[in-house]
């Protein structure tokens, strides 16, 4: 985890990326979201970073709660690494990167589409309204703080 | 930016990462979307970062196309550094970022909110189906190769 990084930040986004904002972390969630991907061997074949730097990455997602580490066989050092809900709910971080990259960073056209089990729709990861639900443009989020925490938002 | 690390990936979100994955990149992206942080100056007085490791970010972002450079004075080396679109749809992935740190990492409740700045509604960075317009929980998203691309998806 990037520990103290962020530690003047009083910010949920510099929050979640202290325990997911490492190199290969986001990846490493994808391919247990998306890729089926739970044993040590199977994201470092898949990723093919360092096992030194897999496994750090591993054990600070057991220690965040984001994932959690079952043995799978009689070895002693055979585990699964699982998601917990905190974990699987960063698919909508993960698909909202993926949106921007096919966007932005995908000349030959996306590489992987995410669907809806249920209908086989597309999956949208744009930002909606709760009140009265429009499609949000980024140029008309507002950033406020929360008047129920004491929190003083920074301005130039 | 990260570069060549994320190389072997056909994958639009380590596309994405390799642009924003570094270390406070997002933040600076954050400042400039939702704080109005445009100076060398204002991200460096709202981050506490080093101005050797922003003067890196920013550069890297104006590469891009994530930020355009722009003189705001007479003087030669005073800029301003304003977000194109492309940096503008990062929102999508600091409001999923914020919503999941609210949900999971902030105790004391969340202390920034994203207000929807027609209306004043909270936004909302869930998943959706385009086809079905259901919301969308992680378990039911499928990864699927595009057919009209060459994708081999790697599976353990």
């Amino acid at each position: 985890m990037l520990g103290q990084t962020y530690d003047r930040e009083n910010c949920s986004a510099a929050r979640a990326l202290e325990i997911v904002g490492e190199r290969w972390s986001l990846l490493i969630v994808r391919d247990a979201l998306f890729r089926e991907a739970s044993r040590f061997t199977e994201f470092q074949r898949n990723l093919g970073l360092a096992t030194n730097v897999l496994a750090n990455r591993l054990d600070s997602f057991v220690e965040a709660g984001i994932m959690q580490r079952h043995p799978y066989s009689a070895h002693e050092n055979h585990y699964e690494y699982v998601l917990t809900d905190k974990g699987r709910e960063l698919a909508s971080v993960v698909v909202a990167l993926t949106a921007w990259g096919d966007r932005w960073a995908a000349p030959e056209g996306p590489p992987i589409l995410y669907r809806h089990a249920d209908c086989g729709g597309p999956v949208d990861p744009g930002l909606t309204c709760t009140k009265c639900g429009k499609r949000v443009a980024p140029e008309t989020v507002d950033a406020q703080p929360d008047p129920g925490t004491r929190t003083v938002l920074p301005r130039p």
